[in-house]
């Protein structure tokens, strides 16, 4: 039995396949890094947060810590995710955590200055 | 006369004051390393575009930069905000450059993995 959370990266995802492609390359160098971590979408596009929680059902994996890839919390990850989360609990028989967005951690802040600074060089 | 551009960090806006305080604190890095930069607001939230480029202006400033605090580009930077600035640029006789959203830069999908493994330390 393997009791390690499984760390899903939450995009808000969209119809338009580049905006998906955006996020699949932010994501790949958590993904390499991360044993078992994965990329889900709240809605729009697949894999969605359902399909990613019931694999790792498959999987063995009872534990699960969504990390969403936004800049800021607002409505979705206020009430739709919790909401989705509550769901996914009952029919799944699963225990997932939320973490804040990733744009609450200050080194965020800190990428964006070199990535501006990066810009203004160019 | 002074020919530097001055940098916008464009955020999409909300009518919630917690979301737009995070991306402050996102901003701050870039608006202490960067002379002059400023941050504004898609919608829903001042200071608007328009507002910093009318300050802008004013100041003497004629180009601007604009470099969206977005993770990927969707409906807003392929066509709002380009429709933004065609009228910006001709109501106030500026130069908008929209530079990519920072979540094109590979820096941030580095930054992500190291939030990521810094909150599975905790």
């Amino acid at each position: 039995m393997n009791d390690d959370p499984r760390i899903i990266l939450l995009a808000h995802g969209s119809s338009d396949q580049r905006w998906c492609q955006t996020f699949e390359k932010l994501a790949t160098p958590t993904l390499e890094s991360v044993a078992g971590s994965r990329i889900a979408y709240m809605e729009l596009a697949e894999p969605s947060l359902e399909t990613i929680i019931r694999d790792g059902k498959e999987d063995g994996i009872n534990t699960f810590i969504i990390i969403p890839l936004f800049l800021a919390a607002g409505r979705h990850l206020r009430k739709d995710v919790p909401g989705m989360i509550e769901e996914l609990q009952a029919a799944h028989n699963v225990t997932i955590t939320l973490a804040p967005p990733i744009g609450e951690n200050p080194q965020l802040g800190n990428a964006i200055r070199d990535v501006v600074n990066q810009a203004l060089e160019r």
